[in-house]
């Protein structure tokens, strides 16, 4: 049987629909960030970033880079074996019990990513909790409705951040059946914000426990990074509280915290957590350098709110349509995967702008986007140069005007 | 509801079978494994490490911690975001076109795990190939077996490392149907090997292709270390080979290699690929740091395999039984959870070896063992030492003696 021409069938429809996926190779400079390298077929460029999740660029943070070097020539590069099996470090409870403090909980444990965390717990309460019920949001991320689907519990999906479409849902649950409410508080596409308290509220008044994914809030939003719960002062109030290190504490790796008996149970059970090599011990450290660096500072978060605010300020002077949301997530909308790719390829040929063309399956067809991540490292000119750049699109491009 | 009481309930019901995991807290120590440093109760003792797959020690190389240092100096701690955006780096392409030369295949995909590489490439192939039959050896990982269930895909279960079983089995699917032949090379707590020759010729009688697991291999067999389809010399007959960079290369992540359309097609429909953060350039660096140093270099390789002989010879010369292999791995078999996990606490209080008690989910109930790994790094003198340990503990425990 010929695999290959099965796999080129497949490929090939995905280029037709313009769903075909070209990765931009970077360079990343410590101490430049926005600013890459950028390999392509002719050479290498310098790009600014525009599209990255290292929101705060805490990835380049001296402390975060010192710890990650002063582990690794501690306890040299890797774990060495499942948490289980010789790979449990002191950096790896540290950070933990870093992260249980984030988020007031008894206890966090941690994954090699903020997806397997979520697909390893909500598959493990889903299968392990007899005739549990899953209320997961229609807008949850892949990690989530794998690890539901994979859990096979009963599955049903409420209307996105709808808190009455919710309510009647739980109520027409069994009673005395387990039920879980699985949402994000940041959506990290649109960038809209979840009614936490609302949701939270509704789900206590029929006893379900709530799993709130913060992916894309913690380290941003809080006084002390803790996300939108702590910011709303509802985070005691939530079972479970899932987040990464990967985005805006700047490494890599993914959590869960809640009480120990809860920590210890997808410990003891989660297949995606047992059969793993852990993080390396020198991830754990630049993570919990970053996390305690942005307990303790909030500058890098109020310089990121001015420079999403400036963004948007700059965009509507230009008349340049983008999305309205509270967040720090610019997503402007193009609604073709064609027209979207050539305007990220415009901008990167033509002025070193770097945001990639966001598709399917990342957002549903027809919904295809340029998203824009301002950070705090954006100067004010970035911010002109980018708007120019799309002004200057968007005079030429009649196309682009009309579907925005 | 009670949550807390449910996840309490499943946990005492481990804890009263001997199977509740206590994991042991270590502190590696760059330049010192096998010895590491273990926090308990009481505070913190010296120890040697006789379970760690770091197996070549790979992971404190010196040119391993340089390559890492230095990458994460020059590009930070993280990728900064998936691979398709703004989180490909120049890092994890130099990664992939040396694990595609080592494995002489024409392309590579990098994973966040080698867990992840294993559940998303399986689910991928297993879901999106109509009709497919996957024919998964008995003895495969718990990260193969949630691939193939998550793909819901038609699942055939040979009988471990049986070709006869598999032929019978391939000769009653239907001919027109897409087959994966899915197995390992080493299984890791046999420390058995596979066939690998036979059930590629049955696999391509049947026209089927063939998914090999090398995980407990890469590194560690074949000339240039690209494990046991290359010493072989079968790797070019094999589909599709999967890998890990957290055991024998010392860093962390997973790995397929195969033909371009192949890695393409994984890359572009795979969930667990696509929706996660890429891993930092600092790994991808270190990783490749350590793959070139083991094309090149067989000393570490040799002196692994002399250790593992001299461990088998002293444990035959003081009638220590072990399981017989042809690999690295020496399982000595307890056969009960709670004999196995009194072992290694007293090997660990009385004489500072330690060695994890393999339980349940990892291995079957019943087959509860001590598993030893012997590095290069094992001195001749830790392992007298170890076998005297060992002696000392079947002289006093007739129970042990009667068991193994």
């Amino acid at each position: 049987m010929d695999f290959d021409a099965l796999f080129s069938e497949q490929l090939d429809a995905l280029k037709a629909e313009g769903n075909y996926r070209y990765f931009a190779e970077l360079e990343r400079q410590c101490g430049k960030f926005p600013r890459a390298a950028n390999h392509h077929a002719d050479g290498v460029r310098d790009v600014t970033v525009w599209c990255s999740n290292d929101y705060l660029g805490m990835g380049q943070h001296p402390k975060v880079i010192a710890a990650m070097c002063e582990a690794v020539e501690r306890c040299g590069t890797g774990a060495g074996g499942t948490r289980n099996i010789s790979g449990t470090n002191h950096d790896h409870l540290l950070l933990e019990r870093e992260l249980a403090d984030l988020h007031g909980k008894e206890a966090a444990l941690l994954f090699t990513s903020g997806y397997v965390s979520n697909w390893a717990a909500l598959s493990t309460l889903g299968s392990r909790l007899k005739d549990c019920i899953i209320l997961s949001d229609a807008g949850n991320h892949a990690s989530m409705i794998e690890g539901i689907r994979h859990s096979r519990a009963h599955k049903v999906i409420w209307k996105h951040n709808d808190v009455a479409d919710l309510e009647e849902k739980l109520a027409a649950c069994p009673a005395n059946a387990p039920k879980i409410v699985a949402f994000e508080s940041v959506y990290s596409m649109d960038g809209d914000v979840a009614p936490i308290r609302e949701i939270v509220e509704v789900a206590e008044k029929y006893g379900a426990m709530t799993y709130l994914d913060e992916v894309h809030a913690v380290g941003l939003y809080g006084p002390r990074g803790g996300g939108i719960s702590e910011r709303d002062g509802i985070a005691d109030r939530i079972t479970l509280i899932e987040g990464t290190l990967g985005k805006a504490f700047g490494v890599v790796g993914g959590y869960i915290t809640g009480s120990h008996a809860l920590c210890d149970f997808i410990r003891s059970f989660a297949s995606g957590f047992i059969f793993t090599t852990a993080l390396p011990p020198a991830v754990a450290a630049a993570a919990r350098a970053s996390i305690r660096h942005l307990k303790e500072s909030d500058s890098e978060r109020l310089r990121h709110q001015q420079q999403v605010a400036r963004l948007r300020a700059a965009l509507d002077r230009a008349g340049i349509p983008h999305m309205r949301n509270p967040s720090h997530i610019v997503p402007v909308m193009i609604k073709d995967p064609v027209k979207t790719r050539m305007l990220a390829n415009y901008l990167m040929d033509e002025w070193g702008i770097y945001v990639q063309p966001i598709n399917y399956p990342t957002v549903p067809k027809g919904t295809e986007r340029l998203r824009f991540t301002p950070s705090p490292l954006h100067s004010d000119e970035d911010i002109e140069r980018l708007v120019a750049a799309l002004s200057h699109l968007w005079k030429q491009c009649a196309v682009a005007h009309a579907v925005a």
